[in-house]
């Protein structure tokens, strides 16, 4: 008996390009969609990520199957904290959240009961630097990676819906990897977030730097234009993962910087050969993955 | 009539690239090769990147209306040296360093006699993350600006060759763009050398704090390619520009250094919001030939 209707709440940049990639992998059930932006909601329906846009959200959720928490964390805090008194055993709850750990543990405790409803925590690692239904696609989800941090006491019996929503996300596209909560956090403050800062601070600091200097824009090339992309990431995306990945975060930031000022001290030593040649070894030695892909 | 004869002295990545974009624009002289490493040319003979390879640079520079000088800052130097007392007025010497206060510097000395040959720096801004003649490309200039910093004597008589130098350029498909040359060097610090550093610092730090670490590949997103990919650059291309631009890179470096140290102590506080936000200036705002071009 698959699953004939999920609910996603947040529908966004990611919960709209679920209801996309639903469709075009043979979701035959209704999808039925809520944000807390109508705006949002109707670019969702007109683009037919969703068949039904619901008023409440929370009526949505208790009627389907599978309940999709997707927008910035704290929000999906929230849902949790409101849906597990009104959710049934037999429903799954799974969410799109880039911070783990927060999520996992309040799950391990609002969600853990006989007479609560199953809860997944899912992260698809797929984005773009703009957020909204405008931009959603069928296709994010391509050859990326959806990682879970399954609640462990939940692992030896994973519940139908949870086995049946696994596989969907694997026909999104998707390679499935299951983490724990804190190493998922931990690897992605350095694959993920340090990325974003970094491509943050260098867009603020040549913004502040150079505002109104035509000849820089007219000079930039790839270099720059790549190493700038993410600085069109809105904060309102960002904010939860700063401050609930804070700690982990630090640590990456924090090495960041003195290898750049290593870096900054080395300029005309031999020293900086062993720094390039390190970060050779990062593209083209062990992550042979990463090499060449987009060159 | 125009030059018939050009010699490119150093037929790696940028000078093969040029070798190739001639022939396409329609070039019909002869286009002479010469570089230190005989792999490099003959892998620039058999792409037609160059119709003869010379054995000595210095005869085939001698005996060309137009020198290009194509390799490392320190290297065109050199043969600065070496060309200037060679060389006959009516010739015209012009590089692609991509440092160019240096080089022009000597080149005002050098190439200022009225029995001396002439003298344009120059600068593409293009490139790639991998060097040698295997990965030159017809295109790689398509769209690029070209930037020139003449010296500035002899700005008012613009020689034949240069003139006809510069719609060559432009027949790549370039906007050609004159600027002085230590504004050059303050500009390119910016938008080309900080960008590659941090791109190194990045990829080095997370080779060394994840080396054999296999779910780092496999979760690791167009985010971390991207912000990544530079790190594939070698330590050849880059120690002179390190070297002969480090007061300009150790002042943007630094710049950097702070800015990712206040969002490191921000990341729980408003102030995140106000980098965000100067961030997404610099991409969406005045910025607006950044935005969207690869997205």
């Amino acid at each position: 008996m698959p699953f004939e209707r999920i609910a996603i709440l947040g529908t966004g940049l990611i919960g709209a390009s679920v209801g996309l990639a639903l469709r075009r992998s043979g979701f035959s059930g209704t999808v039925v969609g809520w944000d807390k932006d109508p705006a949002q909601l109707s670019i969702a329906l007109e683009k037919g990520a969703v068949d039904v846009a619901a008023q409440s959200g929370l009526a949505a959720a208790s009627q389907s199957d599978v309940v999709l928490l997707s927008g910035p964390v704290f929000s999906i805090l929230d849902w949790m904290e409101q849906l597990a008194p009104v959710l049934k055993p037999g429903q799954l709850v799974t969410d799109v959240g880039s911070v783990k750990g927060v999520i996992t543990e309040r799950a391990s405790t609002l969600y853990a009961s006989e007479s609560a409803a199953a809860f997944l925590p899912g992260h698809p690692m797929a984005g773009k630097e703009f957020s909204g239904a405008a931009h959603a696609e069928a296709g994010l989800f391509d050859g990326a990676v959806w990682l879970f941090t399954p609640i462990s006491a939940m692992r030896e019996h994973a519940s139908l819906p949870e086995r049946e929503w696994r596989q969907w996300v694997c026909r999104f596209g998707c390679r499935v990897l299951d983490l724990e909560a804190a190493r998922h956090d931990h690897l992605c403050a350095w694959v993920s977030h340090l990325p974003q800062l970094v491509s943050t601070a260098l867009s603020a600091v040549l913004e502040e730097t150079f505002a109104a200097d035509e000849d820089l824009r007219a000079i930039g090339g790839r270099a720059l234009r790549e190493m700038t992309r993410l600085g069109a990431s809105p904060y309102s995306m960002w904010r939860d993962i700063a401050s609930s990945n804070s700690d982990a975060l630090t640590v990456a930031l924090h090495a960041l910087e003195q290898r750049l000022a290593h870096i900054r001290e080395n300029l005309k030593t031999p020293e900086l050969r062993a720094e390039f040649e390190r970060a050779n070894q990062f593209r083209l030695g062990s992550n042979a993955d990463l090499a060449g892909e987009e060159s």
